[in-house]
């Protein structure tokens, strides 16, 4: 596991850099955070590398204020790269030249182990999980800021503890963070139920063009150019799919949006054995079998749906 | 708080009598068949008095098999009354004069201690919390099915662990919980993000009649009678109105719906302090400062929200 080596790297050494991969989500945030927090209560000199999300979702996190870019062409003794699996998601790859020592905190089984110590727990729900550990074994005592980043970079990746990934192992933590006061259903309610007014009649307007196919077994959301018209072009669209996905019997979900004249951006959701992914790479995309995405050029709005139905065969 | 005497009560008698509140909810159900299937491991003789839910949510509960009504006029040695404040909110008050000894078991904070013994944890986030404790005071080794019921009643009652109620002690339950193998996951989603077709066009329609008022401060979802014709009469209006509540900068929600020809049904929720139950009670309604309702009887589709907004001022 390496843990041993990665503490003593640590314990030996006074400057860090710590990054994380692009557009970074809230495991992303928080276990950097966590661990940056934990080093400079050591005593450490720590300098974040990592992309300011947009959008104030995180604005919570404090440690935010720190990202100033500030170290300008300096070295590290020591660099820990979080929540990446391979130097290709990182922030800026180039920096890891600068690191005499590198270091790689993960739990993505596909982790191809890109640092001089790598110490990924495939079994952890979070990254933030893997670095609890490593705090625990750093024997750096927790205090609220540390177990709200930690609280933020479980959670999201648990979907709030609702996914598979969840162990007993991400209840104890939890229960660990809870000992430190924060208004962590205030976090919950921040990351997972807060909207916006555009979204919500986003999802109104995408419910209205819902519909089931295959004796119920799958439900399609069927947007055109002409829908998605009314709606800003950056318009968030993330999680409307479930609604289709949710219904009680749909094994499929489909969503198509007509992005331009004759052209579809095409989302799929498997919520059974059915691989979805085999849709997505017969038009020329990919994903995993629960999830898969392709786009489809050149078919009218009219045909594009049949030409999917007939692709669903249960 | 009782704990040893009931305790002993279990240990010392035969026949038990385990009953919960009207409309049984998850944390109604989950905490008394955990009871009872412990009771069941320790040689007991069990008996449930409670209603059958509707709808195959719970189908995944298999004491739901067990609920014969076949105790028919029998006296008990014990009954155990859970999660339930007062005896009107019982499944069947009368049956508490069958039980020699009462026993109640719950966390709410209005509770008025109506039998010989009570056990009641406010700072218990569900009544399956407590139901734990009482479990290891009587050293019975849970097992998958107790903890899937248990895991039931704490994830209903805390909105999958989001809500202000949680403490360390609800994770610590539920990491002891996943140490017995189920999927959890499953649960989670069936209980929170199963939905049906028509729900999901209740929705979306309830979505296109939503609009911004005071600012942005407060969210309106308005349906007339000829809106609520397209549905079904006991169409699952449940949770539609946090979609407006859940808007980022709005502090009230308000939901009206047009039951009969001007009858309204009004709903309120308020995000920070803004006390909505003084609306409602203006109304003649009532509830609590963060969720109240009333009914609105002859006034005008067009009236009532001109009059609604008058009473909503921040």
């Amino acid at each position: 596991m390496g843990m041993n080596k990665i503490t003593s790297a640590i314990k030996e050494n006074s400057t860090f850099l710590i990054s994380t991969h692009k557009s970074p989500d809230g495991d992303a945030l928080g276990s950097s955070f966590a661990l940056g927090l934990a080093l400079k209560k050591m005593g450490k000199n720590v300098f974040y590398a990592l992309e300011k999300p947009g959008g104030g979702k995180y604005s919570f996190l404090n440690e935010l204020n720190e990202l100033n870019g500030s170290y300008g062409d300096r070295s590290f003794d020591v660099g820990i790269f979080l929540d990446s699996s391979d130097p290709d998601h990182l922030y800026d790859a180039s920096l890891m030249e600068r690191c005499r020592i590198r270091i790689n905190i993960d739990h993505h089984v596909s982790n191809n182990g890109y640092c001089h110590l790598n110490y990924v727990d495939v079994n952890a729900s979070a990254t933030g999980e893997a670095v609890y550990e490593l705090l625990e074994n750093l024997n750096v005592e927790l205090d609220e800021e540390i177990a709200l980043a930690l609280y933020t970079a479980i959670v999201s990746d648990t979907g709030n503890f609702k996914y598979s990934n969840v162990t007993y192992k991400t209840h104890d933590i939890a229960s660990k963070l809870y000992r430190y006061p924060n208004r962590y259903w205030e976090i919950s309610r921040k990351l997972f139920d807060e909207t916006t007014f555009e979204k919500v009649q986003l999802i109104g307007y995408a419910l209205g063009r819902i519909s089931l196919i295959k004796e119920g077994k799958a439900a399609v959301i069927h947007l055109s150019h002409e829908d998605l018209k009314k709606f800003s072009d950056d318009a968030d669209m993330e999680g409307v799919i479930n609604y289709a996905r949710d219904i009680k019997g749909v094994e499929v979900a489909v969503m198509i949006k007509e992005t331009s004249r004759d052209t579809f951006k095409v989302s799929f959701r498997a919520n059974t054995d059915f691989d979805v992914s085999k849709i997505a790479v017969h038009y020329g995309g990919g994903g995993h079998s629960k999830a898969a995405g392709c786009t489809i050029r050149d078919m009218r709005f009219e045909d594009v749906l049949e030409d999917i139905k007939s692709h669903i065969v249960f």
